[in-house]
């Protein structure tokens, strides 16, 4: 990829980040993204029951100022979950630092934190850092880098994406920063996603082009099944592009609602492309199925099969675990019609084997990006999912994260 | 354990086990299970969509000839599974091949397979050894092991429990054999288990008292979440004790409960003991649940999170990835209340973190056996699950099953 250009930033948005304490070894744990003028929020939260401080807090401020925000500011190293009242009192106290610094009120400032669950996050640690964040906020590539580093946690790479459009004669220009490598799963799983845009756009249009693109993106990525109580996607646009504003039904939201998807769905590739031991980025296909429910079911089951996921890492064209997998997905089907394409190769055809050379596939098999198809003949729904193999380096990652 | 003896076994049951070839280096993988008698049989199948050969001939056989069931063949190696209309034709002379040579008719002869999926089952190999299988077949504890041996596929050690009671004067005996140590999960996951008994028993409380007793063993336990399209619980009824015959609301009836729920309990604990890569056994229990099916649901999804079971491989007493599993159970309960105790140590109490000392716990929690309880305070329901850590043995067998 192309290193990140002055262009390719919205207009009016300026980004920080600086080593607190919060990380080991001086590395960069706090990440400030300042819209220089109020900028309409979209926000879409983990469904977990069990929420982290800073998600109630963000909630409450959308809710209270969805059209003024201001600005996001991020933590990692500590997920500030399952803190209590101290928790949520750090929360606010780190909206507040920020909003004071910029000069905005408190609830223009959306608070995000990622890391351990259940340990206090030390206020005095991110307060104390607040000042010389705000003072640092530059517009330039090489601090929207710096930031998407910041809000690291076992990720090996910072992830950012971009993307353009014009709207009656104005280019539009959408960016976003993403963190998440584990535990990441439909549903928001310990994934934060930060997207700004320069464009002019009502609440209500901006509200569903963000749930439509994240439902097809963050929903349809699956690393280990396990969803997360911090997840968050926010969404900033803060109009300084001067379009006509944008509405629904318009040709304008259909234009926009695709510059966002591109970079929500590039976001998405990246964290799974990134998941803790992965090597390779796996492509589920389901299609045939008799609605988008049940092909939703069969390609998630499959996509979190830990059999499918450790065949997958030895390169294993063990196709009777991926059928395996969706006869347990809950969902009526005639298993007998199912056929199965493994790296592109028929290995199943109306439920049986179809010889194939098992060496040849496995080398097939044993690349970055492999597809799984798994086509039901009993309707005309589709999905696609994507995951990653599960190896040893995943365990290995997992069993000692704390430690 | 102490080793098995004569009068451990029922009365008027034979066993028998040979390498007919489909497992490498001559180890035993086809096992005789015969009855000297009639036997009522009560049968409880997988209930993945995709179900093997032997499984549908099975059901057949016991439609029709349930009170009648003489024998019980097994093959380890190979799943006939996604094997067409070649692989139940396969199934049905396996059964026939055995009914020839003890005098009965096909419908009495059970016939199970388990191994890899979509490879046609050699019918060859295995008709041509049923002859010196069934001339082979005995009343020894040597033998029932032997069997206990020859169906086993990636377990480590034979799995064999009994237990005996006495009704109106008559010792009834019950024993029994399972193997499984992957894709164990609730509704029947790559496990076999074979029970005898030679209580005499109506058909319907046979039925009834299995059915019972698997709800409170098989589905509950979880090696990696994965169901698999073979699982099968046979259990034959002889009434070789010539006891009055049991019916349903006896007391006799309860009786017999507890002995067959004693030998499938101790089967299914070896199972989860015995789990791929698994160094503990983890027993999740869920209390406090507003009903039954939000604590089972709440103590599965714990008993299968990935970051749980790497945590617990890595004796991380992580609670944190504990509260998150439980909140993504899709079950309502408010995190405030919760109380999480790792190996007997209160770590969370009303959803926020209880000071421990983190490297006594470890300790701890570094044994064969670790519990997790969770108490919801939402209401009176309960539930407990076993299950196993998941550590990076468990990808190294699964990542190369079939190579």
């Amino acid at each position: 990829m192309k290193p990140l250009a002055r262009t390719d930033l919205p207009r009016g948005f300026r980004f920080a980040s600086i080593a607190c304490g919060l990380k080991p070894k001086g590395a960069l744990d706090l990440a400030l993204f300042v819209s220089e003028t109020p900028a309409q929020a979209a926000l879409v939260l983990t469904r977990n029951r069990v929420r982290a401080a800073p998600l109630k807090v963000s909630r409450e401020h959308v809710s209270r100022a969805a059209s003024r925000m201001r600005a996001i500011v991020v933590n990692a190293g500590n997920a500030n979950c399952c803190t209590g009242p101290e928790g949520l009192a750090t929360a606010r106290a780190t909206a507040s630092a920020v909003a004071r610094a910029i000069g905005v009120a408190r609830e223009q400032v959306l608070v995000a934190s990622t890391g351990v669950i259940g340990v206090p996050l030390p206020r005095g640690t991110i307060l104390s850092a607040i000042p010389a964040l705000v003072r640092s906020t530059v517009g330039t590539p090489a601090a929207a880098q710096a930031a998407a580093r910041a809000i690291m946690t076992t990720d090996t790479r910072p992830k950012t994406a971009f993307a353009r459009c014009t709207l009656g004669g104005h280019e539009i220009r959408v960016f976003g920063v993403a963190k998440g490598a584990g535990m990441i799963h439909p549903n928001m799983a310990t994934m934060l996603a930060f997207v700004f845009t320069d464009a002019t756009i009502s609440a209500g249009t901006l509200r569903r082009a963000v749930r439509h693109s994240v439902d097809r993106s963050f929903n349809r990525i699956s690393v280990d099944g396990d969803t997360s109580t911090n997840d968050m996607v926010a969404v900033l646009a803060n109009g300084a592009a001067q379009n006509p504003i944008i509405r629904d039904d318009s040709r304008d939201a259909i234009v926009f609602r695709h510059a966002l998807a591109k970079v929500l769905l590039s976001l998405a590739e990246q964290i799974v492309r990134d998941g803790e031991g992965a090597r390779r980025l796996v492509r589920v296909i389901v299609s045939g199925a008799q609605d988008d429910t049940s092909a939703g079911r069969i390609a998630n089951t499959i996509a979190t099969s830990l059999l499918v996921k450790t065949a997958l890492a030895g390169g294993d064209p063990n196709w009777g675990r991926i059928l395996a997998a969706a006869g347990r997905a809950g969902v009526a089907f005639d298993p007998e019609r199912v056929d199965v394409r493994l790296a592109g190769t028929l290995v199943c055809r109306r439920g049986q084997a179809v010889p194939f050379n098992e060496a040849v596939l496995s080398r097939r098999m044993s690349v970055p990006k492999v597809t799984i198809e798994v086509g039901l003949h009993q309707g005309r729904a589709r999905c696609e999912v994507l995951t990653c193999d599960l190896t040893e380096a995943y365990v290995r990652i997992n069993a000692s994260y704390r430690t």
